[in-house]
């Protein structure tokens, strides 16, 4: 294949012209060694994950992670860091979350749950009272409130293992886990949980963000690990007149204030013209946000390091973001493009990394026929470092608030098949992220993030 | 890219039958959504890692997995399965291995390591010596038997991270682990002692094989953990009168009697042209052997389970082998070699998996150019299920004894950035391994089998 693709290439080759490829080849190399060798993606993870730990938006770890990266950034010998402030929700989870299934004879069955990020609480005595398995809305709306009035609805979704990417798996779930609990409100349901959106097996519950739909009561939203949610349902399947027991106290105070926390290589050549960074400092409250998304903050940074160890000067001005809340409402990401639409500057390109740690398998674009086609003459380029396909797709949650100023935006695709099995659950810890992988991804952001400087879209 | 690759694959599209490749694209997604949603390379795998475990050569584990991996074999519906015997080394590590430094002031720090397999032991009171820190054989010869006479040679030899494949910086630095003992005994060294062949830095010690140069007193040989090898060679470099202490009670035993597991689909055209596929059911004994390599094996059984399920009908005749003793002295793979010479069948093809169950990259083939381009006009269809590469590279070690014949050889190439932070350690155990990700690599064999079986070479 790489040959194949090689011979493909020649005519762009010819055209961009063999020198400039064979110097940039060596650039690469530069860049690569020096992430390899001496990066400091991997402890610089270490720092976020163990000695700040889990971010969630409106925590005092939220705003000492900012603190932290940007000294970091500082440090790393950037021309300008500052701190761009914005209201963030302020959620919190509360006691520890109980539930159990109340067995024929009076046993309890415990079972591993935890609350959705948003959710309201039970209250603290929690609530007892019968449960219903249902695998889609179709169900729900059959049963109507005859079914479901006064009962807890466990909804038995997963991701589809047919499909090869599980990203686009979980896309197409996703929507049950932020929606689903209004949808049984509405039939009078008193609580709603629903399978782990994840594609493994296992103990771990994922929690992730959900919304409330004003026209229905709002009432606690859980997920379940997987295995005891198969349990669940093998359970509930059997007698339709088990008891649930499910308790959680969390609950949304009013807004905290978060930053985005940006940081600057001022352009040799073009100044206003801006190349955005970026990853998502905040994560949920479970474990350390290691791969969801400290890496992709510690990806944007190395990037900036690497740059200035190497003296890579950049005509246009590199700016790496750090986003905040991208996981409650997105209010960093919306912050970030206010600035920017304001700012009147040059906007070029925008590259976020939020789909794990993972080795590296291309990158997604929201782009142009003809500059995705300016993109792949540089493949050749990008093959030895993993990096077999620039396609058309989605960019980043963050950079995406972006796309009505019309500029090609980007996101990091690392192989995902891990990626849900770790997913907003405690198992989300730096012991997941391998030291490598981690770095071949800083690795092909500054490589390309160099084309893009040098060469322009 | 995806795109980029179609394009440039329309003339092998219209050469070879656009319909056959639709035809043939259905037939892929069968395998796959079969293996994805149904499959048993994971179960498979942990039962061996979990109800077997470690299954060094001529240890009772070894025999009981070609036992209980012939049942699985014949559950599946295999036409025949057989035991091909062969003698096997029968090394056994004995006791724990102990070591610790003996700091100024008489306190000792104890270190992890392991003796390398094949490895003669210290004697039961162990050694307690002066040691010496050396990065290469051009030190040791420079040194003499003036600086190593009576010594523990430690060599600090590291992968090379700049060196993208991890597999390719083994290849390159295997040789210290093979041959590094016999070089130090020829300057009178009492122990050899090398950093772990590993990608990462932690408390895990690798063994692996060795072999003696007979001109040499046979000498201990084992491996320290990355993170005691950092702190032995910070230590050795600042004192050089510290003392060693080793103590490793390993032995070799006469050869014992180990068997491949052959099991096969009869061809229904030509029964006497054989496609093997396999890996190798022995691993080394420190842990369940899940990456190195019951993944392998659980892949390559995947294939025949699958085509069974699906009355996938081969024309040729499919043969499934698990070789014993990969890891030792290479028996099973030379046993299998002479057995297929001796047969005088029409060997077409050889493919191993033996490179860990993580997720797929490509093959790389022993293989003519004209039939590489003739796999490459394939490519569109695997590069749905994450194979961008078909290229000219190494086979399995074990099918590679199959080379004299001439035969057409290919490794599964799965992504091995997390290979070398397990590899021959403690730490390969099932855990170690995604469900996906193991499954995928059985989806891509089974796709490539089926289309070689169809198409020929």
């Amino acid at each position: 294949m790489r040959k194949f693709i090689l011979i493909s290439s020649i005519c762009a080759f010819v055209f961009s012209g063999v020198n400039a490829q064979v110097n940039d080849s060596i650039i690469f190399k530069r860049i690569a060694d020096n992430i390899l060798v001496n990066g400091r993606a991997y402890s610089n993870l270490e720092f976020l994950c163990k000695k700040v730990g889990p971010r969630l938006s409106g925590s005092p770890q939220m705003l000492r992670a900012e603190k932290e990266t940007a000294r970091m950034l500082r440090e790393m010998g950037a021309d300008t860091v500052f701190l761009q402030e914005t209201k963030v929700p302020n959620w919190v989870r509360g006691d520890k979350e109980t539930a159990y299934l109340l067995m024929p004879g009076g046993k309890k069955r415990n079972l591993n749950i935890c609350a959705l990020g948003n959710s309201v609480g039970t209250g603290r005595n929690g609530l007892l009272t019968g449960a219903v398995l249902v695998h889609s809305y179709e169900e729900m709306d059959a049963l109507g409130r005859k079914g479901l009035q006064g009962k807890i609805v466990y909804l038995d979704v997963r991701l589809d293992p047919t499909i090869l990417n599980p990203d686009k798996a979980y896309g197409q779930s996703s929507h049950f886990r932020w929606n689903g609990a209004s949808r049984a409100a509405k039939y009078g349901a008193v609580a709603f949980i629903i399978r782990s959106l994840a594609s493994n097996t296992d103990d771990y519950p994922h929690t992730g963000g959900m919304g409330y739909n004003d026209s229905f009561p709002k009432i606690p939203a859980l997920a379940i690990s997987t295995r005891d949610g198969d349990f669940l349902a093998a359970s509930l399947a059997g007698n339709k007149q088990l008891k649930l027991f499910v308790r959680n106290t969390s609950f949304t105070h009013p807004d905290a204030i978060g930053h985005n926390v940006i940081a600057e290589i001022r352009g040799s050549e073009f100044p206003n013209e801006i190349i955005t960074v970026g990853g998502h400092l905040d994560s949920w409250d479970l474990a350390e946000g290691a791969q969801d998304d400290g890496a992709g903050c510690v990806q944007s940074m190395e990037l900036l390091r690497v740059f200035r160890q190497l003296n890579i000067k950049p005509k246009r001005t590199i700016r790496i973001v750090l986003f905040t809340d991208e996981e409650n409402r997105g209010s960093g990401g919306m912050a970030y493009a206010a600035f920017a639409k304001a700012e009147r500057k040059d906007h070029l390109f925008a590259l976020e990394s939020d789909a794990g740690g993972f080795t590296n398998r291309g990158f997604d674009f929201v782009i142009t026929e003809e500059r995705l086609a300016k993109l792949r003459s540089w493949l050749p380029l990008f093959i030895p470092y993993g990096i077999y396909t620039f396609d058309h797709g989605e960019a980043g949650a963050d950079v995406d608030y972006l796309r009505p100023m019309g500029i090609t935006l980007s996101e990091l695709l690392p192989d995902q098949q891990r990626y849900f099995d770790y997913h907003h659950t405690a198992q989300d810890t730096f012991e997941a992220v391998s030291k490598r992988e981690l770095e071949l991804g800083a690795v092909a952001m500054a490589q390309l993030v160099y084309m893009i400087d040098k060469y322009g879209l």
